[in-house]
């Protein structure tokens, strides 16, 4: 029987907010068993930037991270927002720490080449370094993982927080029965964008087709539910999308949408 | 017979200057023992406020940090320093790891009050948990420490770096046979500041006393020395001061100047 593991992604509206934050910080320091929270940028290097005179590349709703962003969002995810969520944890009595892929080289990625389009100093993972999260779990209460990676070449990436969270999940079931929360400000993944209501308790391979060939996801939601369906079919036990609000709830099982794997 | 531990402060100017920063990183990497690096801000925490047109206050040749400046201490700092000091690192086949003292609460801290000039969100370190950095050093060949603390109240705070070094060697002598080694861009303390060749090979509080009636050192080097004083005079084996670039002739006594308590 291996021991339980949480890994929650906390996605980037709710970073933007402290005071839905610290909420949400306050009620993961209480979650009882081992727990490894990753997360993404919010608003605050875009801000940073604009401050700095840096200007911002989008495509199709995501950032070019050339090497003047790399600079900015190292500074805001591993700096201000990670050791920010380290301290306040440590406020609600939970012994946090914070890291990047960098640190104990526990994510090696690469640089990402050869696509389309080119998204600048992009990291995809090729390893997790199970042994280092395994001692810092037995250390702490706590893991905070900001979305940074590098390639062990002195180079620094920026990877998407929901792929780090599904990697990081993933890696870590061979040792943990693991549980892979994605929370976000939507009550999980709506049958209606507009309505908080319609929450699909449970999506399978099968009706996820159904549901992009009908166009009922779309957009940001699709990225996320390929790293939900990845999860479930390399060996995690439970994947979960849902309100950051309703955590404990989500731990449970007793809210957002549950991702099953048949 | 304890086992060797390096406690290594590295200055600011040696962190402006990248392709010495690397070499020094280079050298750090294959100096075998156990190693803590230490390291200071350097100019880029001032080009950022610059850049984002926040104020810097400076009295005495201190910073003072008011919250925006905290900020961007802690992204600059703890964020862009530490992670590419870590990549850095990870590059020269030196596992090493990067923490702030509000990671795993390593060095717990109280906000400086009741002084003639307010520093703003300045801390005066309380307490060194060894044994955090006990299980980190047994975990990596290198932590590098990013000179920011916390109160367990959810504030993070701004420490002196040489502070920080001295604080950290102190409190690990009781578990290794330390050595606290200030490298800096000097060669060591110097009897006439402009001359490189005037190294002072031993100073001892005696002689310390003499120097400072003598008026040969003084501003910056005056906290410095006292930090070092207060390093041998509460267990550290060994405290040497000097050039960053002979690190190690310094880890050897082959260089700089050596602090001794009589």
């Amino acid at each position: 029987m291996f021991e339980k593991l949480y890994i929650i992604k906390i996605g980037g509206n709710i970073i933007d907010d402290p005071s839905r934050l610290t909420a949400f910080l306050e009620e993961l320091a209480h979650l009882p068993g081992k727990k490894i929270l990753v997360h993404g940028g919010g608003k605050l290097a875009t801000k940073v930037a604009e401050g700095m005179g840096i200007q911002q590349q989008m495509v199709a709703g995501r950032r070019i991270t050339d090497a003047e962003t790399l600079k900015i969002v190292t500074m805001v995810y591993a700096g201000y927002i990670n050791k920010n969520i380290v301290a306040q944890l440590q406020q609600f009595g939970c012994n946090a720490m914070g890291v990047t892929g960098a640190d104990a080289n526990c994510i090696l990625a690469h640089k990402r080449v050869g696509q389309a389009i080119d998204y600048g100093f992009v990291g995809d993972v090729d390893m997790v370094n199970t042994a280092a999260f395994h001692v810092w779990l037995n250390q702490v209460d706590l893991l905070v993982v900001a979305p940074i990676t590098h390639d062990q070449k002195g180079l620094l990436l920026n990877t998407n927080a929901d792929t780090m969270a599904q990697e990081i999940a993933t890696a870590m079931s061979r040792l943990y029965d693991t549980s892979l929360i994605f929370s976000f400000e939507k009550a999980g993944v709506l049958l209606n964008a507009d309505d908080e209501t319609t929450v699909i308790p449970v999506i399978t391979p099968a009706y996820y087709e159904t549901l992009k060939a009908e166009q009922k996801v779309f957009a940001g939601m699709i990225p996320k539910l390929d790293n939900a369906f990845a999860a479930v079919s390399k060996g995690v036990s439970r994947v979960i999308i849902g309100k950051a609000e309703q955590l404990n709830l989500l731990t449970r099982s007793m809210a957002g949408t549950t991702i099953q794997s048949a």
